[in-house]
């Protein structure tokens, strides 16, 4: 089951809107076919095992991260394949989260008489699959804030300077993460401050993912990069005020416009609308001011904060959340630590909010 | 030599302005004597350790947590003390801070053909009177920050709510610390929000620092509870405005006036002061501001965050670090993550300015 969790974890962040999933079939104790879910539309991880193990399958034993499915979709039904293969006996870490086909497919796997074994390294399954589960769940996506502050908390100083709080190794650990999320979410005071490309940046290569801009006025610079550069597709956020005719200078470089129904931009609204648009993970880098209504409006359900060792000080340099904040202690938002690592001199913190505040 | 470090530290808080010592007398490898410097005035660790031992210090082995003093101060010197006792070897984990009398000790030993190592347990010998030697070697407290912020930084709401960022595990750690240090030190507005009492309130009990009130224009209530409580001496720190007739009610209460020369008070002629009254560490406590002017003056020489699992938000909400702060990232302040603890649900986080920022 470990490899098979590697094989999955391997395809992290090029399957969406799919999960990842891996499969290792195991004959007498030794590996006889190995196999991932890679690209959506692309055989699943079990056709991929059992192709490889031919007729070795017989009588053999399935590790799979993910329940096999029972119904056709782009593919046929993996529950089938296995049954057919003459396999004796599954291994299963967690269970399909959608509640229409939960449950289906080890049911098929029983009544052809295999022997079905549920929650081998589940824990491990469910974090792998976190966005996609979430998304199938609410049918929105799993919102990753993520902000790089100094350890007093402060994400540039009076003057907007943020240049650079953390590391380069931090940096890079970033790049991994633009990888793993579908889109990528700032303001448009990140856009005029700091011209982004917003792009995939790893020595191996990686997946652009898609680039957001809330930007309830269309402020945009039409100079940009994210909207020069055409490396990923770009989205502009827009309130409704926004006249027709403003938008087509955009939208003729290429650019899609989403114009949500108020005035101002809400996040709940933002985040059924990507839900729509089959967007799975959203990875929001700030600056302060959108990270303030992710938080307010607790439309989030991760949060990472690299922590450079500086002080920087200041009643008016910018706090990682902006916006109103809470008006007291006991209203704020209660966090979960799921860990602290060391990144280079940076400390990488990884927090989730606590149950009663998740939707 | 573990032993008697543990001996020095369990006497913390209660020997300023003297470093804490320990010592252990150890005859063909059984202890035959031990000993901590407990009180200023009282004996030093060597004399409770050898008068322990009696007659078997002869051809014994001593360990002493800091170098033998070789001067008449209120006690006879330690180092004649050790030569007469007969004792034959003598390790020591560091030498004596002062420059005038450092190395002294050790020379008036090996004169007298005692077998001196240096070294044996140095890192934590040093740690354990960091206060002490800081003092030494400037003349000036040793001044730790304290904190307590929410994970985003805040360390209390725009209204000024801050009960209770952190757990009572926390608070209680807190304690521990105002009774390892001399004095207190905390800005007027906390005087004037909180009215606290500023005390040591540990179940063993503990000793009470002197309390500290940064208070530039003399507001703190007459009736406050660090003026009226009389559990330990407070000095009220002004500037050069305040009119000599307010000051006499303070002073009627039992309180001092410090007035500083300029009419807003610089952190640096404040420990500078505080160092003429022989006042060895000064745990600050904030709040905002006052750690503001700490930071950007570099007066201090650790800090320690108390981190909630909390985000509370907020462009207007207090940060740990008020004041000016620094202009952009690259002039902030950098500093050494020195440990970082987990204290019930909050993490304790210890951090020291770089070398290049210290005195």
């Amino acid at each position: 089951m470990k490899l098979a969790l590697q094989l999955a974890r391997s395809a992290q962040g090029q399957t969406s809107p799919n999960p990842v999933v891996g499969a290792v079939v195991v004959k007498d104790g030794r590996i006889v076919g190995t196999g991932a879910h890679l690209k959506a539309g692309g055989p699943h991880a079990e056709v991929h095992a059992i192709r490889e193990a031919g007729d070795r399958a017989e009588g053999a034993d399935i590790y799979v991260t993910l329940e096999p499915c029972s119904h056709h979709g782009r593919t046929p039904p993996c529950a089938n394949l296995i049954i057919e293969s003459g396999i004796k006996r599954v291994f299963i870490a967690c269970q399909d989260p959608n509640p229409l086909v939960g449950g289906k497919g080890i049911e098929r796997l029983k009544q052809a008489g295999i022997d079905v074994h549920l929650g081998m390294g589940e824990s491990e399954a469910l974090e792998l699959n976190k966005h996609f589960f979430h998304f199938i769940r609410t049918g929105t996506p799993y919102v990753t804030l993520k902000s790089a502050v100094t350890l007093d908390g402060r994400t540039a100083s009076s003057s907007g300077d943020s240049k650079w709080i953390t590391t380069e190794q931090s940096r890079l650990d970033v790049h991994y993460d633009r990888h793993r999320h579908d889109a990528i979410l700032v303001g448009v005071n990140t856009i005029i401050q700091d011209n982004p490309h917003l792009t995939t940046r790893l020595p191996q290569g990686g997946k652009n993912p898609i680039r957001l801009i809330v930007d309830t006025h269309l402020r945009t610079p039409i100079h940009s990069h994210i909207i020069q550069d055409r490396q990923s597709p770009t989205i502009l956020i827009t309130g409704c005020e926004v006249p027709e005719a403003r938008k087509q200078a955009y939208i003729q470089e290429g650019c899609e416009i989403l114009s949500l129904s108020g005035p101002t931009i809400t996040m709940k609204e933002l985040v059924a609308e990507l839900g729509k648009k089959s967007l799975v993970s959203v990875y929001v880098e700030g600056g302060s001011s959108i990270h303030g209504s992710f938080l307010q409006e607790e439309a989030f359900q991760e949060l990472i904060l690299y922590m450079a060792p500086k002080l920087l000080g200041g009643r008016d340099s910018f706090p990682s959340f902006g916006g109103d904040g809470f008006p007291s202690i006991a209203e704020g938002i209660l966090v979960e630590i799921k860990s602290v690592e060391t990144i280079g001199k940076d400390m990488k913190i990884t927090a989730v909010p606590q149950e009663r505040k998740e939707d």
